[in-house]
This record gives structure tokens, sequence and C-alpha cells, in this order.
């Protein structure tokens, strides 16, 4: 039976191939020489991003009759409002903006073997939003109307290798949603693409191992949401790991190799977890629907901005940009900016050696199907002097209370700096004892690495938060401890 | 490391168990018997169903705003619009009344081994809208308003076993949509959970092997579609099957059971098949919101009805119902009733000797998530009249020409009672050469059993109509062929 082939042995050489790309430090650049560029590209690539009235905006106008506010040609986003309903929530129904991005754009990486480790192509690029400019995105980030070219700038570099994977071997595919609090069913398609091909690397771009990559995550607004997202998508895959790299003495970098590998059971297995998806998703009563922006409750609007009557959550503004490195030089639009920093952690544990996050299923009005699994704690501190004290999220304290040695990992990362101004959370994974809350309750429950790479694989299960921290596990298993 | 314990025994022993189950042609009550009692029970529960005005339904009201038709308790379900744009479609735009029911309600089949083979509890159950009366049905199909006692009927008969699941073993449980034509974004949790209780089966319902109910998937309207759908997310696979069930000169059964098997490739291997499934959901645009149902344009209402102009696709009725059986014993409803029988089919073709059916990523207004797997044909023949020639789907005349000896399987089944008045469906599975069809172009692809089964893990990949179909591949395993 000619059929008769394993998909697995094609499987596993990947996963081993993404191991080895994770523990190489070096690659075809040095990470000295890596940071000399990117300061180099910090310092080059410098857009002016002025506030500027809504009202001002050029090519943005609000429809008279909805108060949303949309782009002329009807494409890119819309600002619009949201209606929700959460039974049984703290706050059980509110009103808010919300952007509304029908589209589905692409954010693609580029793989390569070269000199026998896969590299990634990744690209220095600045968006108005962020925080310090220039960060590492993937090889292409770019909207439907970016690539169909309804601005008429450059073409997109390397998209080709996205939209006709036929001659590439495809790593990871996977439409994945955004953040579900300011976005209304946003999706990306996340893409891995690994060619043969000789690719030159432009100006802007980089070729990197993940090992350097993972690395980089532990900077401050280096590694940009988009490619963190992309990079969560990766396969990893543990089988044989933990004895091909017996890291002596790191016992902690040994259970992240461990939680990758279907050869240690975690607490639940797949069946049970899916299961318990199901169940909160049925027992959650989510109503959720576009309503015209002007019948946003407690949102007050100027000529300005948008903004809560607590000064709290987020303000939706106007910014004029200029820059000399983009495909439009010159442009205006609105953009979502968070009052304060928000807090992004994962709780973890070591369970008979064996590495477990603390996913919390959570609702979020924006997703397309009810909830997707968040980190042990999303928030921003700020907010809960307005918020109810049930609202307060649970395991809060376990994260600000946190002793050095217990924080694995800490970094102020940046989100989307195309829809959001100075958007910044601190993504935090904090270590706790193995028998910390052995029942977290009906929404939390202990997950393997393994059993997230598995649902990363699919829509609708990891939201962009605990997709950036799983980012940031990855790398874990790239550093010494 | 005592956590060292893999999944994959405790799978390979269910698919096992299942696999002996769909060979058990008996079980603890012989087809014969069972088909007395059926008969008997269609004979003895039999519902007064008559037409009645849209307007004078008892507890039913119309919207004076909206014109949507709705029950007066809120729940249950609405008949509001739904206006859609599908760029590039043969009929771009359109409007047109739809069936809204956010609730999420349970359909649950009961397991459990005895003498040594696994069996299911099945009910045999009417509802006002099915064709012949009595069908057999999950263990429990209960709306949330059902369950919560909206309506203050009797308790739902083994309802616990799948509201708490905690002391069983559950064998699947996912939300899967149902039609999208039909339905706006509604989803039921299909979940099977097998128990060592004893439990002893009330009036009306039977406990059966798979291998009976297979053969009772071939009668005409005797299995419906809440069964169906439960029955096609069974964790059905044949690793090593094929060995221990070697039916000589069957070769089409040895290819189904091929089909379930990990160990025999496809024609695709699963990471270029979800790729694909994000390919075609990405290339999409397709924009579906609700509308009221005052402005589904071309839909004609009156006292009685609402019908399209054509007086083709379905109208929605009254009726009144009076059954001896049911928790409520009178009440009064909306139904929607489709003009004429509907074929659906999958072309099926074994490739090196493994079963692989020919899915279709087909677009419905009412999905959440774009496009679920379709059959190979969906659709209506008298439709046709009316929409233009580019509507009429591919691979029709395969289905509608195919000789005798190339029909699998065809059976007319029923859709759901509860809401769809005498809809009916001929579902057949036709056998084409290998060669037939090597690239079906950008929206099919030939998969294996084993693929369908692992995406049927998961919500938004297989439609209510293929999952139909993927029980009736089931059911050719357990049939001589």
């Amino acid at each position: 039976m000619s059929g008769i082939r394993t998909a697995s042995t094609t499987g596993h050489r990947r996963a081993v191939r993404i191991a080895e790309s994770a523990q190489a430090a070096e690659g075809v650049i040095t990470l000295a020489r890596f940071h000399d560029w990117f300061a180099d590209r910090r310092r080059g690539d410098v857009s002016r991003v002025e506030r500027k009235p809504l009202v001002e905006l050029d090519r943005w106008s609000t429809d008279p009759a909805t108060g949303d506010i949309r782009h002329d040609s009807g494409r890119f986003f819309t600002v619009t409002g949201l209606s929700a309903e959460v039974a049984g929530a703290a706050v059980p129904a509110w009103t808010q903006p919300i952007l509304l991005q029908p589209e589905i754009g692409i954010l693609g990486i580029l793989a390569k073997e070269i000199d026998g480790v896969l590299h990634f192509l990744m690209q220095a690029k600045n968006e108005p939003g962020n925080p310090d400019g220039v960060e590492i995105s993937p090889t292409v980030q770019a909207t439907r109307s970016n690539y169909m070219r309804v601005h008429q700038g450059d073409p997109v570099p390397y998209l080709d290798y996205f939209r006709d994977t036929r001659r590439h071997h495809v790593v990871a595919d996977v439409l994945q949603s955004e953040q579900g609090a300011w976005f209304f069913r946003k999706r990306n398609r996340n893409i891995i693409v690994e060619t043969t091909d000789e690719v030159e690397p432009l100006e802007g771009f980089v070729w990197l191992t993940l090992g350097q990559l993972h690395r980089l995550l532990a900077g401050d607004t280096v590694v940009n949401m988009d490619a963190r997202t992309v990079l969560s998508c990766l396969p990893f895959s543990g089988v044989g790991l933990s004895s091909s790299y017996p890291f002596h003495n790191q016992e902690f970098r040994q259970s992240v190799l461990r939680s990758y590998s279907e050869e240690f059971a975690g607490l639940h297995d797949i069946g049970d977890i899916l299961s318990w998806i199901t169940e909160t998703r049925s027992r959650h009563e989510v109503l959720a629907h576009r309503v015209p922006l002007r019948e946003a409750e407690l949102w007050h609007r100027n000529d300005e901005t948008i903004e809560h009557e607590s000064g709290l959550f987020f303000r939706v503004i106007g910014v004029s940009v200029e820059s000399g490195h983009r495909e439009v030089a010159r442009w205006n639009q609105p953009l979502l900016e968070p009052i304060g920093i928000g807090i992004n952690a994962f709780l973890v544990k070591r369970v008979d050696g064996v590495l477990h996050a603390l996913v919390h299923a959570g609702v979020q009005p924006g997703y397309l199907d009810v909830l997707e699994l968040g980190p042990t704690v999303r928030c921003t501190p700020g907010n809960y002097g307005w918020l109810p004290e049930a609202a307060r999220p649970p395991f809060l304290d376990d994260v600000l209370t946190a002793p050095p040695e217990r924080i694995r990992f800490a970094s102020l990362l940046s989100e989307e700096g195309g829809r959001f101004y100075n958007a910044r959370n601190r993504y935090m994974i904090i270590e706790t004892d193995a028998d910390h809350t052995p029942d977290p309750g009906p929404d939390y429950r202990w997950l393997t690495l393994h059993q997230l790479v598995g649902l990363l694989r699919h829509s609708h299960y990891v939201g962009v938060e605990a997709r950036s921290l799983v980012a940031c596990l990855h790398s874990l298993a790239s550093r010494p401890g």
C-alpha cells in the first residue's frame, strides 16, 4: 500500500529543527551586530507623530447618522460602538467604542535554513503608536487594504511567499483573534512559511535564529505584538528533547522542555481540556453587538477625543503621521490610547517536573466565540478604582507580591502600534509552588505548553495576550535557568 | 518522573471499543425486537400538528418595530432578518428571514459498556416538524430554556450526566453549528458521556450498539439529525483495525477502516488542510448581520406565512401542536418549512486503498466563522430555476447520474423537527474513480475520515450536513461491501 507513510517523521524532524534554532544563541549575524543595526534603524526610521483633533483628520469622516468614524475609502478600520451583556459578570452590561476591521490581514514570517539552522526574516518597522519607535516585526504585516494596494503605496515586500504557498513549506497557518476588549471580531492570518529560495534581506530586514529572538523578547519594546503572536504559533514539540538537551542543574529549563513533550502527561488530558472549554462557553451567556458610536453611554466626545467619563480605560485620539520609511509618507488616522500600563501574567508551576501555566477562560465582548484562553491575570490595575470590587481579578496579588526569584520573565511589551497609541503591558511569568491552587475554580486550568501549542493550530482558543506569553514561555527553553 | 504516562494507550483502547461496538450487529436487544418497539412508539406517540396562521400563535408576538416574531418569554427562538453580502458569489447580496437562537442547547448521548460492548442510550422522540413522527434521538436533546425549565415542564431525564460530567468519562464534547442557511450562528453542545452507573432505560429509551445504529441510519427518517450530529463526533480511529478486521474480499469496507487510521496518509497532510481552511476563510469576504425581519426584501408576509416571491427556498409557517408525550402537552410555534427535497452528497474515492471524501469549504451567512466544510454537493435542485446558472453547484451531475453500483449510501433523512417542518434531504455517498478530479478547485479537498474525525473535535470546521454524512460514512465500516 503506497499510501502508508507516517506524518510523524516529518513532524518530529520539524520539531527538532525548531528546537535547534531555539538553542542557537547566534546566527548569520551576532546579537551584538544586531543591536548596532537595530539602534541604527531606531535612529534612522523616525516618524513625526502629532496629536490632531478627531474632527480634523484628513480623509476620515464622522457618519452623521451613527457617529462612527471611518476612512473615506471605506477600508482600513472604523471606530464604532459595542453593546455588551455578560450575564452574572461584575459589570453585567455596558457600551463602549470599539474598532471594527472585518478584513483579514496577513502577519507572516518567512523561515529558511541557513548554515544548517532555521532563521526567521524579521523586519525593523515603525508604527505611529509605538512607544519607542522601530520594533522587530514579522516579515510581512499587511492589512488586506495594504496588500490590495488601496492606498496605492509601494508593493509589500515578500508578500508573494504568503499569498501563494505552493512552492514552499507551510510551518503554521491559522486565523487568530486580537484584543477582544478593543477590536470587534478582528482576526489576522498568522502564517510561517519556510522556503529554500535564495532570499536576500532588503534594507530594514534581518535573519535571526529563534534563540536570538528569544533573547530579544526579554528587552522592553523590542519585539512587537505581531511578531510575538506569529512566533507563538510555531509547532514547538519536545519528544526526546529533554534527553537531547540534558541541561544539568537547570531544572526549570528542563521543566519547560518536558512541558513541550507529548511524552509527559499534564494534569488534564486534552479531551478534558476541550470539554472544559466547551462547558465554559456554554455556561457564559454573552450577547455583544455593534451599535452606533453615539450610543456609547458614559463616553464623552469633543472635537479632540472620545473619553470615558471616569478618565479610565482608553481614549480615542487622532494623529498626523509623517514618515520617510513607509509606503505612504504622510497620513492621518485615529488611534486607541489605553490609560495606564496593563499586566498580562501567567502563574506557572512544576508538576512532576513538567511546567504548567494557569490559563483563564476569559470572556471578551469582541471575541467571535464567547471566550478564549488568556493569562492568569489580565488587567490594568488603575481601572479598579472605578470598577466594582468584585471585578478585581483573582491572583492579582500573587503577581504584585511575587518575590524576585520567582519572576521567571518580565518585560514591558507594546501592543500593535498601527491601531493603539503607546499601549504597553507588563508581561510576566511567575513561578509558584507545585501545590498552588490545585483547584483554581471553574474558569481556570493548569495546561502544559504542549497542550497550548496544540490549541494554537486552531482559531478561537488562545487570545492575543496569552499568545504573547506563550512566545515568552518558549524563550525560557533557550535561557539557562 | 511519575508524570510519564502516554495518553495514546487510553485513546487506542477507546478506539478499539468504538470499533467493536460498530461491528456488533446485535446488542442487548435484537434489531428485530427494536423494530417492533419502534413501530409501537410510532403508533403510540402521535402528535396532532395543525397549521395555524402566524398572527394567531398563542404566546408568540410580532414586534411592531421590527416585524420579528418572538416568544413572550423572550426565550426559545426568534424569527428575524439577515442581510448577507458575499463578494464574488453568484448572488452577491441578499436578505432573508432567519432563525435566531443564541442559547446553547445540549445534544447528549449516554454510553455504557453492557456485556462487554459499548451501547448508546437512544430515545424515541417526536417533534412537530418530523415527517413521519417518532425518530431515534439522543438521550438528551434540550435547549437551555428546556433544561432551565422556562416552560415549567417535567425535568429532562438523564440531564445530570451531561451537566456534571465529573463522575463519568467524556468521550466527546464540542460545540457544533447547525444549518447556516436557516439559523443565525446557532450552536449546540454535542456531548457523549460514558458511565459505569447502573442505568435503567425509562419508557421511550433503548440501548443500542453502534452497529445497530449504523443499520438504522440506512432507513428513511429513522435516525434524527441531532443523533446523527452527535454520532459524527465519536472519536473513531483505526490504528491496527484493518488487520484486526481483515474483511476478506470486502475492499471497499477495508478502505473505510484504513481511512480512519493515522497509519495511512491522505492525499494532503493535516497541516496543509488547516492552511487551506485558513486561506479559504481569508479569501472569501462575507458580511452578514441581523436586520429587522420586515427588511427582508422579496419575502412576502401575510397573516398565515412568510414566503419568497418565487415560491422557492422556504416559508415560515405557524403550527399548533397537541402531544401526549411531551413535557408540555399543547403549544403553538413557528416552523421553517423548506420547499422541496434537498441533496447532501459526498463524492468518495479510494486512493491507494484509503477512502477519501471530497469536502467543500462552503460559505453560509449564518456561520460564525465564514465557512465550514460541507458535502461535495449541498443543494435543493428545485431552487435552480430561479437562481442564476452560475449558482448551480459543481459535481451535481456526478450525483444525479451516478450508476446504482456506485451509490454506497442513500437515504432520506429529516432535519431538526423542532424548528423545521417536513425538512428532508437525500443523503448520498457516491464512489467515483480514483482519478476523479485530482484538482477539484480552490474550495474543495479530498480528506480521509481520520482527518474529518480530528477536525470534529473542534468547533467551526465541519457543518451539520457533512456531519450527517460522516455518521453515514462511519456506518459503511459496519456493513459488508
